[in-house]
């Protein structure tokens, strides 16, 4: 947990087991940050250490920003920053591992974001073989490694023919919704399973399938979606709406053509 | 539900339908008894009216029985005595129905009893094309007669090619649990959409399927089902194991060759 909690130390990690990060640096102060921009910048990333989610405690940099406001704003907490990578797609890789150390994975997740959040996910995403496999030992060795017990989720960056490792999850993930349906065991179901030291469950998929977060005003499609056949409405019971807000998700189990 | 409640009622109501019952008589003493016994006998059921359920309540007569016996067992409580078919199989049809008094039904079930307690059930059941879409049939026919809203269940003898009413359960039913994993929709969600005037959900399988209950001492087997691939446990939390008691159920889902 303290690992994936401060987004330094869970970045020396990531490469210490050799999965490969965006380029980073460490920013206690002002100057740190000029520094470190002149290596890794001129688009670069500033983010807190600890505590961001969503696009939440971060700033972008780019070509003549500001970097002292970029600082202040961030309110001069311990922070890191990351080279903005150009990547081609984010995916993510689901991996449960029982108090055994069993290791069990979901196949790489393809994620799309709108405003920092993410807005869809479909499984399995559409790599070349190798990549998936890499993608898929990249998990299991970090889940290994941290000798972590539970459900853990690997957020990447595809680069190419690169994996990038973006960020660990310690938990069962926001990508990972679509297995309530659409895989034999669901990553909820799985997380018990790892951590009571039942044995792992099935981790295949009943299908090609896609999951669509609902934020904020989404909500006003429920009444659509209730009447769309096979479509899987859930409903966090938040009461109020708010921008950029998960109010819950909504999954499909998707034809081999594509088509809903 | 006062049509459900009473089996009297609840047969009358059938026949008044269309849909078949085996013979029966309302017996409220000794007398009714022996005279319905003359015409229905000499193997039939005594039921309570009332509140009976998983064999309880009931008493099985044959020739040479004693009536009176009988009689005193259930307490002079107002009673039904059932004619005693020798069916070839027990099916259950569910049927939902919305507010707006859409129809729909998951296809018939085929039911294995141990001991008056449903064991397995199987879907779809095994059954002559026509057969199954007269089932279907009685199912709708009755919920629509009903005027109910929600997710009701028939159960049916199997008869040759015949199809007698057996009792109508105003609610989600045991041998629907299957319906969570093996449908797009499970009953649970489609009573809940019922009741709340949503459209109901999509009642196609995903294949076939089996579901085990798990009565009494067959929560042992609980450790060997976690472990088994693919197969769903559920457990109701009950803290103490009874002979006869449901303690939870499996479900699976079937390959095309009937292998689980």
């Amino acid at each position: 947990l303290a690992t994936a909690q401060d987004r330094l130390v869970e970045k020396d990690f990531a490469n210490s087991v050799g999965a490969a990060t965006a380029p980073y640096a460490a920013i206690d102060s002002l100057e740190d940050l000029k520094d470190a921009m002149a290596g890794i910048g001129p688009r670069a990333v500033l983010k807190t250490r600890r505590l961001g989610y969503d696009g939440k405690g971060q700033v972008m940099l780019d070509q003549g920003a500001d970097l002292e406001q970029a600082w202040q704003a961030l309110g001069g907490a311990p922070s890191i920053l990351e080279g903005y990578i150009p990547f081609d797609s984010e995916i993510s890789v689901i991996a449960a591992r029982g108090l055994d150390g069993t290791i069990g994975t979901y196949p790489a997740i393809a994620n799309q974001h709108k405003h920092h959040i993410l807005d869809r996910s479909e499984v399995p995403a559409d790599l070349p073989a190798d990549q998936a496999r890499r993608a898929i030992a990249m998990a299991t060795d970090l889940a290994a490694a941290l000798d972590y017990v539970g459900v853990l989720a690997v957020e990447m960056f595809v680069v190419g023919d690169e994996l990038l490792v973006n960020e660990i999850a310690p938990r069962v993930h926001n990508s990972g919704h679509w297995s309530i349906e659409g895989a034999v065991t669901s990553q909820f179901e799985q997380h018990i399973r790892a951590i009571c030291g039942l044995p792992l469950g099935n981790m295949a998929l009943r299908g090609r399938v896609e999951m669509r977060n609902l934020i904020g005003d989404d909500v006003a499609q429920v009444p659509a979606l209730l009447a769309e056949p096979g479509a899987h409405v859930h409903l966090y019971g938040k009461t109020e709406v708010r921008t950029g807000r998960k109010m819950g998700h909504v999954t499909r189990m998707l034809r081999d053509d594509g088509a809903a």
